[in-house]
């Protein structure tokens, strides 16, 4: 169900794993992850890399029908639930930004974002869609996980079987089918300074 | 170059580009990156998703054997750096924490991991070894580079073609063969408390 017109374009050429990926709004209502599908996004996010191996990712799936997804469900926007009603699952995002002694870790939310990432690239190879949300209540979702205090709330991820832009509204719909837009690599480049020459005077 | 040693052992199988990544030390220091696979690797990282499409993530690119990557090179933590000198090159990778307006970007380290993750799957494909790094001097590294003074650097990566480990030092290499550990999923899982039921009385 690759879509050319979602497809990266790309001065060198992708794997069609990263090319083809996108957050779609359209998801199949009836579709349901199976236990197996569910086991390997999860072991793609756990095999991520991260800070001295810390895996401060943590997450909490939540399968459409159950009353885990009518609670993250109801803390999402208006203007995210309207469409992630239909994934199969929605899966709050966490990063254990704090160790159970108190110490503070620095790349917590960065080595979360490659968990995810890892996680979507498994579920773009499994034929799933994935579409990240940070439009949420943090204080809701934070109420309703059960943890220690040590986590930090940072997306909610639907996951599920992408259907035709037919399903949405008409403004959904034509962000759907909208081409997808990325600054030029240049904006993206930093220069390094050259290293100052010691002064030998 | 697979090494079975180092796939990683999930209860699902995973794509082999997620299953057999992992971050090594040995990088053969004759090796030198051509600029195609320099930009598959930046439009790897720019397709990535991100928070209302932000993109807040920004590369310095520093190829061995220029004065760039003499100034990041000695930014490194001793420890990185008598191993990370031989990769082909070490990509400082920075988030705009804030807009050119003030305004901070709260997924900005996430969605910055996001992209060094997409950049390290597209290595992975074409053959590259990838390494990130948290152990260099921020204060020197945010002096390198030439910016507005809205970026924060989070990691260098270390990109080159793996060799084997015999060229590290014995202790290096140990580490290089050893077995990667994750934490099990069920460290990694969160419940979910259900949603209260609305006070009827």
């Amino acid at each position: 169900m690759n879509d050319p017109a979602k497809t990266a374009t790309t001065a060198e050429p992708l794997h069609p794993l990263l090319a083809e990926r996108w957050s779609p709004r359209a998801f199949d209502p009836e579709h349901q992850l199976t236990e197996r599908q569910t086991t390997a996004l999860l072991e793609a996010a756990r095999w991520a890399p991260s800070a001295g191996n810390s895996q401060p990712w943590r997450f909490a799936v939540a399968h459409r029908g159950t009353p885990a997804h009518a609670g993250v469900l109801d803390a999402l926007d208006r203007g995210n639930q309207v469409w992630a009603h239909a994934a199969a699952a929605l899966i709050v995002v966490a990063a254990q930004s704090v160790t159970a002694d108190g110490a503070t870790r620095p790349w917590a939310a960065y080595d979360t974002g490659q968990a995810v990432a890892h996680l979507s690239v498994q579920a773009q190879h499994d034929g799933l869609a994935v579409h990240q949300m940070g439009g949420f209540d943090r204080g809701r979702i934070a109420t309703l996980l059960v943890g220690d205090g040590t986590l930090t709330p940072l997306t909610v991820v639907a996951v599920g079987r992408r259907v035709d832009a037919g399903r949405l509204d008409e403004t959904l719909a034509a962000r759907e089918r909208a081409t997808r837009q990325r600054l030029p690599i240049t904006d993206l480049l930093l220069s390094v300074r050259p290293a100052p020459v010691p002064d030998r005077s």
